[in-house]
């Protein structure tokens, strides 16, 4: 099945948002084995939207929209794709009940507006909304399908997963399953090169990903039903985990940060963090996760020198020797900052992230236990600000989850 | 002039990234005054990117690309974009030399591969890279111009700043200048119903934008030179920020965290922080700024109550009585940290974000001086977890901008 994914809005157009829908609903048809072969953004126009589904329409099984369903005079989507598609438009009984349910929990009224949002086309499948007052429809035509999903990012990634991706399993008759295997310590090229042979597979198949600082491979199967794709996949993940030993952090976790609560949770670990170049984004970073607080205690962000002996009670001259940027430096902040919040493990981290500095890109990052005290030099090198503070964090969570698991840190 | 943005790049269709791309370049394009009706993304697949070349050329007066620049076999598009208009690719002696030192310059070895990057179609314009190895190129055919760049988002941005911008400025003839007006405290419908009259203007106009818990608009005048431009805008940008009073936080600043920055150098006062449930992230975002150790000093992350007492030296019993998450607990971290980083201002933030907590949504920021005390009270109702930090922060930058500039706070 080829897919294409057209976002309607011109806000995208004028650059006011990023599509992280297209990216999302990518992800998730990845995981189905639904390939997608275009992207299309176009503006809230009737005549060019209609231009892009007429194309679509020839060239792709699926086609997924977002965008164009909310209340205002602006939101076309239903209207353009139902006359594209020879529809009436009618009012869904359903939807009009699930918006003024929306509106009556929240105590706002309701608007003709919002009647607008309950009309979908004749024939079309409705699928509600369980985050916002627009629903959602499939419409099939023939060999076609066009599923319209909402544009803000929660309502139409909710909506996918609840209940557009199970239409989507039913419909390829065959089950699929994909497990994400997630490495840190490695980039991109050299993990392709080591998985060269596992790229080629047919079923299951392997694809690589990377984001910043971290890669990692999908592995996907077909099979008659779950129990066949796990058996598949079983022996192509055994190989791949054994191969890249040590740089697997984690399988179908969300992030390091997911990983190192799930570790800290095992073994009933609590954690405080000291920052100085990473500002805080570590420890953010952390508290994103829902339930951090049952072992994360906290932190400090010492900015300054100063910071450093107020709120950890540093040494000037430890630092005058050393300088604020070095290896004792970094492990005297995870030692201090353990005592000073009453940890079982504290990370320090003190580093130049640029523009300015004296080695830009030169970062220490230091793990403190009842045991002892590792400390990892990292050089980042000509890399923006940015990218050297989610580096360096990164590294302090690769550490962490180390530590919890046995491995060298 | 029209524009179409085209991404290339398979890792954009698999979910692997978000396409900030076309986002950067819709940008730029708005400032200038172009009009970019559509953004497509297609696959590192030379049949595909021809197909949606045509398309393109028949459609837009400007195209640009991003992606497929690249060294390796898979990056397709200079010599996909030269076959279909008819051109040969050449051996480009200045890239050649660019990349040539690039490479020394970082004691790397330069392979074949980065050989066939200074590899540009007959007749192009070379867009040198500042930050990578790939330089881009302008390709003009009659009334079309297509603009190649790289795809990772720094490079991209740095050559359309650099060399695309003024290339597009002097082709328009007209000189094109615009300011973009910030706003906080007030919603996206409700900044456009306010400034309903000012967005049917002509010249200069005047266009919306939004983004989480923000909204802003983008005056843009043309005219025959830089003066004449700003003459156009400035009565209009007067009117607004006289309709919109204190809402008004900024003008051309890229963030709330960038003007609190400002105005703390400007008043040269320090501030400390103490965060709880947004756990480190107004740190981070005030740290995300170059400079920012001038003003701010640190923080502190009490994630638990243990680390409120450990770290700031709250009374447990003033806890206990009034609840984590209330507006003495706030106002008492404000005051405390102020103290324990020496700052002359101190702001603490404790509330529940989510998804568990008695009352979801509810946050107190307080903000400290030596004059006294200011709290503010929160209710971010039913949202998801990473809104409510947001905003909580977001509140704590606006609530200290207007202290410095002496608003209510």
């Amino acid at each position: 099945m080829n897919a294409e994914i057209l976002s309607v809005g011109t806000e995208l157009l004028l650059g006011g948002t990023v599509n992280t829908d297209a990216r999302d609903i990518s992800l998730a048809l990845a995981e189905l084995g639904v390939n997608v072969y275009w992207h299309t953004v176009v503006g809230d126009n009737p005549a060019r939207l209609t231009e892009c589904i007429y194309r679509a329409r020839n060239r792709a099984d699926l086609i997924i929209t977002t965008g164009g369903l909310g209340p205002t005079c602006d939101d076309l989507t239903k209207q353009t794709l139902a006359r594209a598609f020879d529809r009436k438009l009618y009012l869904n009984e359903d939807a009009l009940a699930d918006i003024r349910e929306y509106f009556a929990e929240r105590g706002r009224s309701f608007t003709d507006n919002n009647l607008r949002q309950a009309y979908l086309p004749e024939g079309s499948i409705m699928l509600p909304n369980d985050c916002g007052t627009a629903p959602g429809c499939i419409l099939e035509d023939g060999p076609v399908r066009v599923v319209m999903l909402p544009g803000p990012p929660r309502e139409c990634v909710t909506m996918l997963r609840n209940h557009v991706m199970p239409y989507l399993q039913k419909l390829s008759g065959a089950v699929i399953r994909s497990h994400m295997i997630r490495f840190f310590g490695i980039g991109e090229s050299a993990m392709e090169t080591r998985l060269r042979s596992f790229m080629d597979g047919a079923n299951p198949t392997v694809a690589p990903y990377s984001r910043e600082g971290e890669c990692w491979v999908r592995v996907t199967a077909k099979g008659a039903n779950e129990a066949e794709c796990e058996a598949l996949m079983a022996p192509v993940i055994e190989d791949i985990c054994d191969k890249m030993g040590d740089l697997v952090y984690g399988i179908d976790c969300a992030s390091l940060e997911e990983r190192v609560l799930q570790l800290l949770q095992e073994k009933n670990t609590s954690l405080a963090v000291a920052e100085s170049c990473t500002g805080g984004l570590l420890a953010q970073r952390i508290t994103d996760i829902p339930g951090a607080s049952a072992h994360f205690l906290g932190g400090v962000v010492t900015y300054t020198e100063d910071a450093k002996v107020r709120l950890l009670d540093m040494d000037e001259d430890l630092i005058a020797e050393n300088g604020v940027v070095s290896m004792p430096v970094a492990a005297k902040m995870a030692k201090r900052v353990r005592k000073a919040l009453g940890s079982d493990i504290g990370v320090g981290i003190t580093g130049w992230a640029g523009p300015d500095g004296d080695d830009v890109g030169l970062v220490f990052v230091a793990l403190a236990s009842r045991g002892g005290c590792f400390v990892r030099r990292l050089q980042c090198g000509h890399a923006p600000r940015p990218r050297i503070r989610l580096i360096a964090a990164s590294n302090a969570l690769d550490m962490i989850r180390r530590y919890l698991t046995g491995l060298d840190v």
